[in-house]
């Protein structure tokens, strides 16, 4: 058997405990992992070294060497992260419907653990803990298998998870890491680990989100890639369009929430467009458009590229940006359902028929009036972290936080009735 | 482009605007579609008994020919469902958490519809009804694919769908009917229209259940395969545990939530199985069992052939029953976990210790102390009828009624904030 499958068949038998530990254990474990990461910094941050030596060698570009890096400070910040999550509500127990049938059988719906989560992610250390703690705080064992680049980060960050659930009187299996080959081997094996993994949450670029969704038979969650918009409509106040489209384009730009697309009314692009081009041309943002944006931008003297059908759908992660004018917020409505991935779309406007219009128009996980698209975390969402943000529908839509890692069982009491 | 992947496109568009109907307008399309079945019972008679007929020439087994057959009686009952799905409460628009965040910014989680919902079944020409009705009550349009047995009752009711859709102004392409050939081409592109399809149900037996949960891109939700049990625990109450084992077995033997397999505590085996299996034998129930059953099956003059260790696993949808002894509450969990389908398990015991063991302790949609496993069913759970038991515990567990159909949406409503 593959090391996945054994490893998922580990944390399958650990779930049954961890899903009846008290909350108190749980919280104990996940603040306990925090305290050893603090302990073991040093040895951390060597084994951190390793990686980012290997990968410097092997070319690994400077914002992925970036994400790899850990040093003191960064993991201050997972342990007062898993501390936060530690002193969260507890998401399971909650009865979230019930009621006493004909028959005098009391049926409730109760929140319990998914079992085992499975978490395929890139060369991110913080995930492992991030994962974790979500996990045990929503009483499931997990799988975590991260990129090899970030092999010994990930593994002396597990083996505090496993050493703190052992310190709460949990079993350690609840956690385990699976390392891969160049082959994916065990990527390919956790796909396809029916009846062991309950839920599979690719955490990554597309390719890799794509590949699970294509392949997976057990259930996936969807996420991350965020093709996200502003739409500038034309009563929209210019300074308040100024500062959202230059903070959701600039201020983060390698993130899935940052915007990629600006969409503006064709009536007022002479109007609206000249301040916020200029702003965006200021940042060092390259701009392509459409022909009206085009008329604009060169009036304005901000360069603009040539816009193909291509940029509608892209997803830059950079400081690029497309720019297309509109009809009116129905045209603007179209296009996002059209070429948007479902995650962050926000309109700027005066108008509460064009808000309102918009909001429950756009078909997508967080829509927004008046405000950043930078806003959708779970963290800023208040959740405590989050796994992930669902762009698909079933289950999870949004920034996933603890309780989008449970399910629900009705529970029956009866005095013997039969139907 | 096939014709499923035509339909599906259609139904998409069509969603936009059942999406954003108000909850009246729907009410009227499915109260409508009640009214023209009525009005058409003798067409849509008619079209059946050439589904029959062709079916019969064909050799279909008697209980399959039941299943398809519709008389004015069922059609009167199919009414009178859509009847009740009309008068529900809707499940759109219910805002299930909101917060103002340090920021200002307003956030709050409504619920909305999937989309697009396909339905895969089989011959079974009242899903077409039931899935209109709980798809249209949730904003949802769908495709309906059903068994190509049925074709001509199906296309009949679907053309009352489409007519009372029209008649509420509503797009009739909201519903959507899909034809199959003998090679399933149909069903191949559907289980594969990503982005055209945000939730695939299938709704059948177990080997259309695999078939899509194994090769679907688009999200699934398995349903209902049910190898459910009866546990008597040695405090069982020896009359209760006799109602409910003959009720949960043979109230109706080929359905999902009836029970298949019988385990009893070994020290009250002597006790405790005596009646039971003698009142099975009485129904007609072929009985397979272990060594010690086998043992007081013998004692007691009730036939009792050998179970094998695939008869654990088996969903026999008949009259037949395994029966198992097992040492105590945690290792008939334990069989449980391991053999059942996670659909509905029930535990006959005076013991409150041992009820709330069981209750925790099985991972099942729906958990039974002292009552029968017969009463899983979105109508008796009070959901207004159900699109399926959902096996699986990703998006939906147990009956899923309408608002199993429903996802939500973050709304963020700011007055120009940036993050």
């Amino acid at each position: 058997m593959s090391e996945a499958r054994t490893k998922a068949g580990l944390a399958r038998t650990a779930s049954h405990a961890l899903g009846q530990a008290a909350a108190a254990s749980r919280s104990a474990a996940i603040a306990a992992a925090a305290r050893l990461i603090r302990e073991r910094t040093d040895a951390i941050v060597a084994s951190n070294g390793h990686d980012m030596e290997r990968s410097r060698r092997a070319g690994m570009p400077g914002p992925l060497l970036d994400r790899l890096m850990l040093d003191a400070k960064r993991l201050d910040g997972i342990a007062s992260s898993l501390e936060e999550i530690s002193r969260q509500d507890d998401p399971l127990g909650r009865v979230s419907w019930g009621r006493t049938l004909d028959s005098g059988v009391r049926v409730e719906r109760v929140s319990v653990p998914m079992g085992v989560v499975a978490i395929i992610y890139e060369a991110r250390p913080n995930v492992t803990a991030d994962a974790f703690a979500l996990c045990v705080r929503s009483g499931n064992a997990c799988v975590l298998k991260g990129g090899s680049a970030a092999r010994e980060s990930c593994m002396a960050l597990a083996a505090c998870c496993r050493d703190a659930l052992v310190e709460a009187g949990l079993p350690a299996d609840a956690v385990q890491y699976v390392d891969d080959d160049a082959e994916h081997t065990q990527t390919s094996e956790l796909v396809h680990a029916t009846g062991l993994v309950d839920v599979l949450i690719p955490r990554g670029g597309a390719s890799l989100i794509r590949y699970c969704v294509e392949n997976a038979t057990v259930p996936v969650i969807e996420t991350g890639t965020g093709n996200c918009h502003i739409y500038l409509h034309r009563n929209a106040n210019a300074e308040k369009a100024v500062n959202i489209v230059v903070n959701a384009k600039c201020s983060r730009p390698g993130v899935c929430n940052a915007a990629e697309s600006l969409l503006v009314d064709a009536c007022a692009a002479e109007k609206l467009l000249p301040p916020v081009l200029c702003a965006l041309h200021a940042h060092g943002v390259e701009l392509v458009g459409d022909e009206l944006a085009r008329r604009v931008a060169a009036e304005t003297q901000v360069p603009m590229g040539v816009a193909t059908q291509d940029d509608w759908g892209r997803e830059y992660l950079d400081l690029k940006m497309s720019v297309k004018c509109v009809e009116d917020v129905a045209q603007a409505i179209e296009h996002i359902n059209r070429y948007g991935t479902g995650h962050s779309e926000a309109i700027v406007s005066d108008s509460y028929e064009a808000c309102e219009a918009f909001l429950a128009g756009v078909d997508a996980a967080v829509v927004y009036a008046n405000s950043s698209t930078r806003f959708t975390d779970g963290g800023v969402f208040g959740l405590g972290g989050e796994i992930g943000i669902s762009t698909q529908k079933l289950h999870a839509r949004g920034p996933m936080g603890a309780s989008a890692l449970t399910t629900t069982k009705y529970v029956v009491r009866g005095d013997g009735q039969v139907r």
